[in-house]
C-alpha cells in the first residue's frame, strides 16, 4: 500500500489570525477563572470543539474589559488536514464563534511566530462623540463628551508623548517589566461629530491609552494647560493622570510585525 | 398683589421633537400591552415622570421590532413653565430616558401639529454589510450579505419603484387604508464595505422597505432578473416578495413637513 500523500496528512500547524470583536460583553481579551467571559476563552473553546482537544491561543495585546478590537492578532497550533486550507479553518472557526467575535484573516504562520513578543508596533484609536446630545446608536462605540473639545490644543499636548519616555503616570507595567515605552505617533482628528485619537507605540502599559485620553480631554476642555499635561508626564505618578476615559471608546486597530 | 407674569405661568404647550433610538431592545415604536418594551412607552413614561400625570406621545412612523431611528418625529402636549425653554425640557427628558433613546432636537410646535398626518415625506436607509466575513462591531447595525452585490443591477430595478404604484406585494396597509403609495426616490450606493439603500416616499406600508430590500438583494446576487422584480411588483401578491431583510439594518432617517 502507498503511504498517504502529504496533502492528506494531518499535522500540527501554526496559524496567525486577525480577530475583530465587540468587547462590550467580555472581561477583556485574557482568559480568567472559569465562568468569566473573555475573548481568549471564546477562541480557545471554539478551537477545542474543532480539534477535539484543548488548544492554547496567544494574543498580541491584552485589551481590558469593554475594549474593542479591529485588528487583534492571535496565533495557535492545531492539527489540521493538509488538504483543508486556512480558508476552511477560518470558516469553521467563525461558525463556532459567537457573533460578537470574528476571525477576519487567517494564514499559516512562520515557525516560532509569537504575536506578542514579535510585535514591533501597536496602534489604538479612541473615539469621542463630541456633540451636545448623546447618540443612542453609538453608546457602546464612543465616549460622549458634550463640551466642545479644542483639537488643536489636544494635538499640541499630544506631541509631548512622542519618543521614548517613562509613562508611569498613565499605567502599570506587567510584573518584571519597566514603564518605559516608545510612542511613534499620537494625533487627534475631527471627523463630523467624532474626535478621534490615534496612537501608535512599540507597546503600551495597562490602561495607558485610556489614561492619556482622559488627560488630553482635560486639555481639550481647557481644564488643563499644555504645561499641566507636561508636568503630569514627568511626575511619573499615577495619581497625576486625568481620570481614565471609558473602555467603550477604545479600539485596538492594528499590530505590526517585521515579517 | 400683581398677577404672575405670563412667563411664570404653567400652561399646556405642544412640542415637536426629533428622536433617535437603537431599536435592538424594543418591540417597535408603538406602545403595546403592559410589559412589552416600546419606544413610545419609554417616551410616555419619561414624560409622565416629568409632568406627574400621563402624557400621550404621537409618532410619525411605527417602526417595527429592532428597527432603528435617526430622525423619528414625535409630538406631545405638556404643562411646562413658560420660564423654562424647550432646551430645559429636552435635557430633563433625556435624563429620564434610557441610554438607547435620545431626543436630539425639541421645539414648540404649531397648534394642531400631528407628526403622522402632517408628514409629507419619509426617508429610510437600509445598510447591507457586503463583505465575505462578518464584522462583530456592526452586527446590530447592518445586514451581513457575504456574496458581492451588483449595485448597478439593483439600481436598475429600484427605478421601477419610483412613482405612484400599488405596493401590495411588499406590505400591508393599516386598517381602512389602501396599498397605493408614492415613492419619490430609491437608490443604492456603495460606501467602503457597505451597500446602502435610501428610499423616500409619501408614506410606507408595514414591512415595505424590508421586503423591497430583500427582493432587490435577489436582483443584486443574480437570483432575480430586473423583469422578475417588475413582475413581483405588478402581481400585488405578498407571496411574490423576496424574504424581508432583517430589521437591524433599517433606519428611519427623516420625516419631512411643509412647515
Amino acid at each position: 500500500m502507498e503511504p498517504a500523500s502529504k496533502v492528506d496528512q494531518t499535522v500540527a500547524r501554526t496559524f496567525r489570525a486577525i480577530v475583530q470583536y465587540d468587547g462590550t460583553a467580555y472581561n477583556g481579551f485574557q482568559r480568567q477563572r472559569h465562568g468569566v467571559p473573555s475573548i481568549q476563552a471564546e477562541l480557545e473553546d471554539a478551537l477545542a470543539r474543532l480539534a477535539d482537544r484543548p488548544i492554547r491561543v496567544l494574543g498580541a495585546g491584552r485589551t481590558d474589559t469593554g475594549v474593542h478590537a479591529l485588528g487583534q492578532v492571535i496565533s495557535f497550533t492545531i492539527e489540521w488536514p493538509g488538504k483543508h486550507g486556512p480558508g476552511a479553518l477560518q470558516r469553521a472557526l467563525n461558525a463556532n464563534l459567537p457573533p460578537d467575535i470574528a476571525v477576519v484573516e487567517l494564514v499559516e504562520a512562520e515557525p516560532g511566530f509569537h504575536p506578542r513578543f514579535d510585535a514591533r508596533r501597536r496602534c489604538y484609536e479612541y473615539y469621542i462623540l463630541n456633540v451636545p446630545v448623546r447618540r443612542p446608536l453609538l453608546r457602546w462605540r464612543a465616549w460622549h463628551v458634550a463640551r466642545t473639545l479644542d483639537v488643536d490644543r489636544m494635538n499640541e499636548a499630544a506631541k509631548l508623548l512622542i519618543g521614548v519616555h517613562d509613562f508611569a503616570t498613565f499605567g502599570r507595567a506587567p510584573v518584571g517589566d519597566n514603564t518605559v515605552r516608545e510612542v511613534h505617533s499620537a494625533i487627534w482628528r475631527r471627523e463630523d461629530e467624532m474626535v478621534i485619537f490615534r496612537i501608535c507605540a512599540n507597546a503600551f502599559l495597562q490602561r495607558m491609552v485610556r489614561s492619556v485620553v482622559g488627560s488630553l480631554k482635560m486639555v481639550g476642555t481647557g481644564g488643563w494647560s499644555k504645561d499641566d499635561f507636561a508636568d503630569a508626564i514627568v511626575s511619573c505618578e499615577r495619581k497625576r493622570s486625568g481620570t481614565a476615559a471609558p473602555a467603550h471608546g477604545l479600539y485596538l486597530v492594528s499590530v505590526e510585525y517585521n515579517n
